[in-house]
């Protein structure tokens, strides 16, 4: 239900990236969630073999990436850019929420090109580069420690986009669905358990309690299938007709 | 505005992973999203050099890290269990969305101990592992390209369910609570249904099928109380023991 053609207009940027590792690992994140393009500014190490390693089945992306001068290089022809960035800082965009962030992302490449901008591991981006960027997107972090791996704020923000791409197209259908029983086959089974406890001598029928209530409610929450019906009633039978074997 | 209180009581259980690598990373991945408890199940390699630096500033959670023999005892005092897999299976608990089986996990860890189980990297969770699970949880990922990192999986999870922590904070506890039985209590609940079934004729052990699979599934999504439990295994004794008193 994702739109590619949404998701192809929005480039990932890192800048300055030090671990070819990371680069590796960013580029198999996204292209999980869909995406498949990938822009470097400034890569310490770039190709390399651990970045290779990482990527897993996403070296395509890395053989397609676009390498960059600069931050303005790799924003030319984007509309719109959101900057992720853990520091708070003066004079910089308003920071937003990331799934804020998705949804406005989602909205603009319906369009144009969108790019989402990643700093170097250890400072971050400067203010210049954040200053390029229409917002500053946060991700919620424990505040005690808030060090997100450059290829893991990628993940998430790269889901966060994806998921706002696929619900605005509408909703996902559920994996397997289970197939209930009807109502009237749950009533049998209930029938049949409380009939059978009252002949093992387990319910007596002159004080039953609210157990068949708790059994029922039970019930109610399994949503039983009706094979797992039939099973339990051929259970059930098995009490009566067995011949029993008394030590 | 999340509740530590919550957070501590969620214990994220990474079955068989083979590379120390992801288990740094893992572990990073929950701190920064408010967790402490990790949980390894049969560790290839364990402690090790690697998973100390890719945890970075979470190698503590390495430290206190408990290393299980099997799922069981990896999941011994829990009450709800969510597993991760790609993986499309018949008889496998009923397939959630992330975002709904996080509301799911904060719902149930205000008041007991909840898992959450990664698969090993290549194969992902076994059946017998994902049956051992209330709820089989999805990422929507590129039908493409679903080959999700370890410890990318382990921070989209984790987001999510600091998210619908922070964000259940505000919302009111939903109307009747449950209390659902211990993973040990429904184990021996099975075990016990099996045995009957087998001492009743009703099941051949020589040609079992995938009948307990199925009975498995219903209590996962039965999620039964001790209560339940209790009636259950008292009627199954009786249905044992009680003399038969034919016509």
């Amino acid at each position: 239900m994702s739109d590619p053609a949404v998701l192809g207009r929005i480039r990932i940027v890192l800048c300055e990236p030090s671990h070819p590792g990371n680069i590796g690992a960013a580029a198999r994140a996204i292209k999980t969630m869909g995406f498949d393009r990938l822009t470097l500014v400034k890569p310490r190490q770039f190709p390399h073999a651990d970045a290779d390693a990482r990527a897993s089945g996403a070296v395509d992306l890395l053989r397609t990436a676009t390498v960059a001068a600069d931050l303005d290089a790799a924003l030319a022809g984007t509309r719109f850019a959101c900057a992720l960035s853990a520091r708070r800082r003066d004079l910089t965009p308003q920071p937003v929420d990331v799934r804020a962030a998705a949804s406005e992302i989602v909205q603009h490449a319906q369009s144009a090109d969108v790019a989402i901008v990643f700093g170097p591991e250890r400072v971050g981006l400067s203010v210049a580069d954040v200053s390029r960027c229409h917002r500053l997107v946060r991700i919620p972090t424990n505040p005690d420690y808030s060090s997100l791996n450059l290829a893991a704020a990628v993940q998430i923000v790269a889901y966060e986009v994806r998921r706002a791409c696929i619900d605005d197209a509408a909703v996902e259908p559920q994996g397997t669905e289970i197939n209930p029983a009807s109502h009237e086959e749950v009533e049998r089974l209930i029938v049949h358990l409380e009939e059978t406890m009252i002949a093992s001598g387990f319910l007596d029928p002159a004080r039953p309690g609210r157990l068949i209530q708790r059994m029922r409610r039970m019930f109610a929450r399994a949503t039983p299938e009706a094979e797992e019906v039939a099973i339990l009633r051929g259970f059930l039978r098995a009490y009566r007709e067995t011949p029993r074997h008394d030590p």
